[in-house]
């Protein structure tokens, strides 16, 4: 049975392993793994993952990430926000909005989400509220960049 | 015929026509046919990407943006520094080195370069000289950054 509660991640061999699944692996999750190896991160640490099992299997993740305030550069008024990527379903989990489901979740800390949309995903954005910022080729080096905002935020001027 | 000169692409209808032929055509490229459009830039204007033709047909192109030094997050010393974003060759042209043409003429430049690279294509940077740099989750959220380093010049600290 899939569970729908989005969970937080811990970095363990468990986790790591069922990483290998995803489309989206690399330095990051490598990285990860050398820190685990090394000893410089204890098993089961956080991380900026969450995802949603299916019995005990890892089915669909994204990457959650509060940026400070300091470095924002897309709201206003500038304050800290999340920073959204490695969205991913499993395959053969597709259609089922598991991708909706975390999209949701990360706007329940009610702070501006920021993503950098894939090519072709742009529907996908628009539905869940998010939209396109105007492209500033100094911040967004080739992004897609799209955003939510919540209640009484705007788009910062660029 | 390939001319394997690469070219700065300026920006008009005929060449944001061409850039309609990429996989990765996405805000960047929407926003440069609006301001054409208004008027807010002239008819061509410099753009960041650079280019090979076949005849009068652009095969391949890259963007390439120079960052400041107050920015520079992964070079030791800090210097400015050359992004390296959406470099693509069209499909029936691929096996004929027209990519590594275009990484080769962004090291002319001689200062340090960053791309973030694609799923899959570690090999190609690898053999291209570039390497990874140690993950940094509050810098890097979610890239997969590879990077140049001209002689003299090191890894940042991070």
């Amino acid at each position: 049975m899939v569970d729908l509660t989005v969970r937080p991640l811990v970095i363990n061999y468990k986790t790591l392993e069922e990483f290998k699944k995803f489309k989206e692996y690399g330095v990051q999750e490598l990285s990860m793994m050398e820190d685990l190896q090394d000893n410089i991160i204890e098993n089961d640490s956080e991380s900026p993952f969450y995802g949603i099992y299916f019995g005990d299997k890892l089915i669909a993740r994204m990457s959650l990430y509060r940026i400070d305030e300091k470095y924002d550069r897309y709201f206003d008024p500038p304050q800290d926000y999340l920073e959204l990527w490695k969205l991913e379903v499993l395959p053969q989990y597709h259609d089922r909005d598991y991708g909706s489901t975390l999209v949701n979740f990360a706007k329940t800390f009610n702070l501006p989400v920021k993503t950098n949309a894939r090519q072709g995903s742009s529907q996908f954005w628009e539905k869940m509220g998010f939209e396109a910022v105007t492209y500033n080729p100094e911040r967004d080096r080739g992004e897609n960049p799209y955003v939510w905002y919540p209640e009484g935020v705007t788009e910062q001027d660029v």
